[in-house]
């Protein structure tokens, strides 16, 4: 299980003749082997070409061939045992028992995918007989189905090195649908990108699928990153990283020529909000439940709880002071990076020019370990500055006083798209709930009661999505069965003798698919 | 009866403040009483004001509330009886039966939108149940609705004043997703747009909803329309005119801080392919129906056959001297407006420099009348000529020969996107269809046998859409039930207790909906 440092365009290992780079373990700062060559426009346009001469053959596999790829994608990464494992810990500085529970979610997923596939609801037929008779014009046989949009460009987010990088979940929904994956693996664990890319590799050689069905480069955002996007053959992106990052690459992708969708989950300080009967009931419960999840993972979640929002009084206070007693027991965590290290230093400096820490982690013990950190401001202060409505990514987060349900509900309305907006509430909280509910709907993709933003669930009912700046298209979700869609358009098909119509339109239903016909779902 | 030249801004008629524009008959070259002064930034401002406020009570509409709305739209359209024909008809110099079936059409389009809306399935209810014994963790309670973007703003198109204008498809998708609708009505039949305007705003009153669900702007685009979508409560655009409108209005919502999708319905010039055993079989036949659906309406859809490809031979031979025969026995038509006739003539004269006029419809009798005309080319010059593949709005057409199925491929493959694609076959020719399908699936949104392509039917399975340039979004259709899609988010309720959920996701389903209850679909 050596590592090579080479890129995989289809089935073979190529060098880039790029700006090398190293991993670097940031428990340690020290430089992990080997050397990863950055890719040029030409490994770029060798990927896509290979991805384009892919696509007709792939998409046109069956539910069960689609479903068994992914399955063997998912069998191959556990057969990569501790490699993977010990990479990904030495490359990301996260706990061994955390990436393990990731590797699970990782393959949970392709298999959660491959389910979807089978099952074929995403194919959303449905079939318009033909009234021959009707007046004054007959109607013709019409029938839709899906189809996939054409390769996938997707770039792996720092945080989560399997579960949204090279084999996570924007690369599978997009082979659920259909699509060839060119993943453009994030610099922060190239080796663990590398291994997981010989695993989906050699699923393609395992199927029996062409070679252009998945390739796995490494570069820059600048060259390899917009090379990718702008291609002519890449047909829409998936995307997991920083604000600016997504916008880039979304600005980029609609200056082309044919415009593509862009799926960029970016940037979302998820929203708590503690309402009064549950705060008086149990702030000192609340204020461990918070300081749990704000500190778990060092913050490094999309969702983690960055914003809590109170009315002012006696238990506020009481979290507050909970919350602050707790923190300094909370061990400065090793960051993803140092750039990301550096990145959350930066955050939290500018956050305390404009709120007042209340309380602070320990302090840190090596390097690159962000400590935690506790603000509190007040709602007119937070109306008025945008500054303290910044994604800090770590274990930082800003307490909002408000002076009453008015200010609650300014603060709500005043916030950008969200990925989650959480409340905290009792039976007699019910009515305050219900009326910020509409505001809240409108703000975030995902709302949800008496727990913790962070642990997205992988299942069809899950949004992690939302309004901008929280994703670029807040019509998806990033996370769950519905992420396949996201990769998809209608196609219809009027008066096709049955001959030339695909499976899942013939007459006979040979597919067995829930189909909507002439207004009524099939049972 | 009396037109007022006055724009709706909620229920108030109010007059404009900048240029006026009156309409002008066609057929006559007469201008039409009253003006119509337009719309500045201050109406802008007011009608989103009103729309924004009216969001929130309008989406919490029941199904059958806003069914009901939208069949009282069209009982009272259809209320307006002859007066909407004639200023219809005098607007557009479309024939009366066309503007009568349009109306049917429109109204129509109405009330199967209110169906949709019943049934209920574009709320898409996913139920994810909690499992609390799960190891490694406990699963919450998980279920998904869908809910509507916002406010959206509408841009009626010249070449359907009802089926596409104030009360078409786009305001209709968007009033049934439960998103206010702004109109900025196209300028080319602002009376017929003011009576369907006053239309829906007293349905709106006769349902007792908030003003702000429609209001109805005129001016320029370039003020009105602009400030339109890039004022922050507009969450969508819904489009259908030309390639430049459509992509500057793309780029102004992909500008805004808070970037939202258009769907702006573009460009198409819906290739024909005919097939060698039916061109032998039927050569006049095709050409009959060629020509008829050619020169419909002065070839004014987006749909009507701009290029016919098909392999050299006598077959061929015959279908152009047939079409060449029965050109010229068809009457020119008087166009939508002197600006689409000035475009059209234009249009001819462009493809003229670069392919060969092989026969012209009868000469013009009157203003404004577009003369047919069908020009020759071969494959490899039609390749080589992005000129051959400008979309003229009118009845021109160009057939492509080419020297074998190979120059067929090619052709295809160096298409744009397209609204759709034609495939004229026999038995004989199910091979060389199937071939060529893969292709034409990347390329089209709507796929049709032995048809013609104008004539879109509005119905669950329709799809009238397809890749850039025919559409801005390929994911989404404008016409047909799924169109509702198009105005909708996903959210995520997580745990949350019964009574705070949204009737749609409750645990006893009383809204009675087919919901995906852990990966299995109700009956």
């Amino acid at each position: 299980m050596t590592l090579t440092g080479k890129m995989l365009i289809g089935q073979h290992a190529i060098s880039g003749d790029r700006e090398a780079i190293q991993a670097i373990n940031p428990a340690t700062n020290t430089r992990l082997e080997p050397s990863y060559a950055g890719g040029s426009g030409a490994h770029v346009e060798q990927a896509c070409a290979l991805a384009w001469a892919a696509f007709d053959a792939y998409r046109d596999t069956s539910q069960a061939d689609r479903a068994t790829f992914l399955e063997t994608i998912a069998a191959n990464i556990e057969a990569l045992g501790d490699a993977l494992i010990d990479r990904a810990v030495a490359e990301t500085g996260l706990a061994r028992p955390r990436i393990q529970s990731e590797r699970g979610r990782t393959c949970g997923q392709l298999r959660t995918f491959a389910r979807t596939v089978r099952a074929g609801e995403w194919l959303d037929v449905r079939v318009d007989a033909a009234q021959p008779e009707r007046q004054p014009l007959p109607r013709a046989d019409l029938r839709q189905r899906h189809v996939p949009l054409g390769p996938v460009a997707v770039f792996g987010a720092s945080n989560f090195p399997l579960a949204f990088s090279v084999a996570g979940g924007d690369s599978a929904s997009a082979l659920a649908a259909g699509c060839p994956v060119i993943v453009k693996a994030h610099g922060a664990h190239p080796g663990t990108s590398e291994l997981v890319g010989r695993a989906v590799a050699k699923a393609v050689n395992d199927c029996g699928l062409p070679e252009g069905v998945f390739s796995l480069l490494y570069g820059s955002g600048r060259e390899v990153g917009i090379a990718l996007v702008t291609d002519a053959r890449i047909k829409a992106v998936g995307f997991t990283g920083s604000r600016s990052g997504g916008v880039a690459l979304t600005q980029a992708a609609q200056a082309r020529p044919e415009p593509i969708p862009v799926y960029a989950e970016m940037s979302s300080i998820n929203p708590v909000y503690l309402f009064p009967a549950a705060l008086q009931a149990r702030a000192e419960g609340l204020a461990q439940g918070f300081v749990a999840s704000l500190t778990q993972g060092a913050g490094q979640f999309c969702t983690h709880p960055g914003l809590v929002v109170a009315v002012a009084g006696s238990a506020l206070e009481r979290f507050i002071a909970t919350a602050s007693q707790l923190l300094p027991g909370c061990a400065a965590q090793t960051m993803l990076t140092p750039g990301i290290f550096s990145a959350y230093q930066a955050g939290v400096a500018a956050l305390a020019e404009h709120a007042q820490v209340v309380a602070t982690g320990a302090a840190a013990t090596g390097p690159n370990q962000g400590q935690a950190h506790l603000f509190v401001t007040q709602a007119n202060a937070f109306v008025a500055n945008e500054h303290l409505q910044a994604e800090v990514f770590g274990a930082a987060s800003l307490v909002v006083v408000c002076a009453n349900d008015d200010e609650v509900r300014q603060v709500c309305e005043h916030l950008e798209g969200q990925l989650t907006a959480t409340l905290h509430l009792d039976e007699n909280d019910l009515v305050h709930a219900k009326a910020l509910l509409p505001v809240l709907e409108r703000k975030a993709g995902r709302l949800l009661v008496n727990g913790w933003p962070t642990g997205v669930e992988v299942c069809d009912a899950m949004v992690h999505g939302g309004p901008f700046p929280a994703t670029s298209d807040s019509r998806s979700t990033s996370v769950g069965t519905a992420a396949i869609l996201r990769f998809l358009r209608p196609v219809c098909y009027q008066a096709f003798p049955d001959s030339l119509l695909p499976g899942a339109l013939q007459h006979a239903n040979p597919l067995r698919l829930r189909r909507l016909v002439n207004g009524h779902r099939e049972a």
